[in-house]
């Protein structure tokens, strides 16, 4: 007999391992159970034998891995009697938020940067029936100030400073972990505020504590060069890249991602937006699979990487992809200049006469 | 152990349901296995006694329901020795095919009405690489157009005349049943070509036939009123809806759609655009899922129908949600006039006052 259970969220399914209470109410949208999909054009293409998956994150019920804490940080802001809960934002948390503030009823307050949130994230957060405040200043300077906010009124912080966030959050190395059978050599993410590079290392860590896994991955974060303080070594006061979701400075998580760094004896490195751009057009042009700007510097980086020796041969290596391309359909359409597209008359000979050039060409 | 086998998508999960061979290579980007959400809000906020649930196919690979029927189609086509795949779209269907082609390194031609497809689905037929032929006219004739070539250029059709795509799309019923444990009572899908509920019925059938289940659902198609033959009686020349993937007015399912519709005692209905964008903005608003403006119509189309009792109380429905509110964007701000969004400058005092006044509010 094929009949399951329903799949209810990640809280119900590592419920044993999240900070849950039999009678917690559950605030969820299906979160978590993404797939894990090995490439084979992009690892064919390179030359190298290795095994890269990519940990397709932009399933996730908003979108993107924020969800994966959002369940968790929502459910406790509840089950604490809150009424309103407050993010800054570029864009994907503050979508996260308005959601499942919205199944659990409650108000979501999204501090964001003015002009610098992706097409699709503002949609959401609108759809969803968030309150919206734009600021005339950056992501940082948003989590400044809701810090503040959040001493003087009567709201919950929902950003990855809140711990509930990581504990959501490190279920994604569960996943793997189950789905994969041991633990790859490398795991690669993008870095802005480094709670998910966090996140993950929990995950694993948790999971080989337990004894299911004899091994960890090394963690590699990559960051875009014009917002790369792991790089710098310290803070970077104007981040700029066109990779909105990590245009970070300011990283809530330094201390622990440099931590994590060291035991994992992993990395950081950076990318030119250029090089993440090319990343994310590989990615959809070769596998199908389509991320936002941010989520291709784990690939991008990964691919530099095994081409220059750092990452073995023999390596299986996973690359979460953060958020779904859908997210930002304007820098999509932007660099699609060479798209093949043409625009002709709906008759048969134009149609064939089209086609035929297109595959003699 | 917490080990399991990696997902790796419909096609080997449903294996012995599907037209496929021990040895066929298979076209998979991890499509199906999505989540199937109880409503909560919704079903409170009506006042009868009904359960809810929405599929939410929008968490598919590209974001539609499309992905299922797509894995199968160009698997087959590919197993055929096909160098390309065709189809006439409203865009959905074009992100599908250009991201399987893509996946399996052979070409995607799609045929879209020119001005009329979501912009979500631009950026992903040209981020796939589709070859992209836009045509003056509309999805029918684009459908005439893609069924005239093939005859005639050394390409395969993969809309749903394609009879693979149609075992493919099954699949969403065998989930539903194996999560429910039960057949529901109703099961509502927005009705354009007429592909999906034709889809979903095999499915219900084949489970039924095998014993799986000792039930099927009554199936009701909603049509938005503009691009509604089902309602007319008769085949629609000029399709106008803002639900873009159901603007079609020459269904190809035609004569199976009117037969499933009288073997499962289900009817069909029709919504005016404004009754699917509210349904689609209260299903944001009050439960969190954001899907794209087609897919509420069978939202929509259900609340109606428990209301005016045609869906008696007590009844198990479940809605399918074909497509990712993030296909379409433009609509969704469209209709956020109202949107509570305010800029202001990032100092304390403004977003304390911000927030303080709406709290108040």
């Amino acid at each position: 007999m094929p009949f399951r259970s329903r799949y209810t969220g990640l809280i119900d399914k590592y419920r044993d391992h999240l900070p849950v209470h039999d009678d917690t109410r559950i605030i969820s949208l299906g979160e978590g159970n993404t797939p894990l999909i090995r490439l084979h054009n992009v690892s064919d293409s390179i030359g190298k034998d290795v095994d890269i998956y990519v940990k397709y994150e932009g399933l996730n019920p908003t979108g993107s891995f924020k969800d994966r804490g959002m369940t968790m940080a929502v459910t406790k802001a509840v089950e604490d009697g809150s009424k309103a809960i407050i993010c800054a934002s570029t864009g994907n948390t503050s979508a996260a938020a308005a959601a499942y503030a919205a199944r659990a009823g409650i108000t979501a307050y999204v501090l964001i940067p003015e002009g610098k949130i992706a097409m699709g994230k503002m949609a959401q957060a609108m759809m969803y029936g968030a309150t919206i405040l734009q600021i005339k200043g950056n992501f940082d300077l948003g989590m400044d100030l809701v810090k503040q906010v959040a001493k003087e009124a009567p709201v919950t912080i929902v950003n990855s400073i809140n711990p509930f966030r990581i504990q959501g959050q490190k279920t994604a190395a569960f996943e793997i972990l189950e789905e994969l059978g041991f633990a790859p050599d490398f795991h690669c993410l993008p870095v802005g505020n480094a709670g998910n590079i966090t996140a993950h290392w929990m995950g694993y860590s948790e999971y080989h504590k337990s004894g299911i896994v004899n091994a960890r991955p090394k963690m590699i974060g990559y960051q875009a060069s014009g917002a790369a303080p792991f790089m710098r070594g310290e803070m970077v006061d104007n981040p700029e890249t066109v990779a909105t979701a990590i245009r970070i400075g300011h990283p809530q998580s330094w201390d622990k991602a440099w931590a994590l760094q060291k035991e994992s004896h992993g990395w950081f490195d950076e990318l030119a937006d250029e090089d993440i751009l090319a990343a994310q057009k590989l990615l959809a042009l070769s596998e199908g699979v389509f991320c936002e700007p941010a989520s291709a510097a784990s690939l991008g980086g990964a691919i530099r990487d095994v081409k220059n020796g750092k990452i073995p041969e023999g390596s299986k290596i996973v690359c979460t992809l953060t958020g779904n391309g859908l997210k930002d359909p304007d820098t999509a359409i932007d660099q699609c200049a060479n798209a093949k597209m043409t625009t002709i008359d709906a008759t048969l000979d134009e149609v064939k006469r089209t086609i035929l050039d297109s595959m003699a060409g």
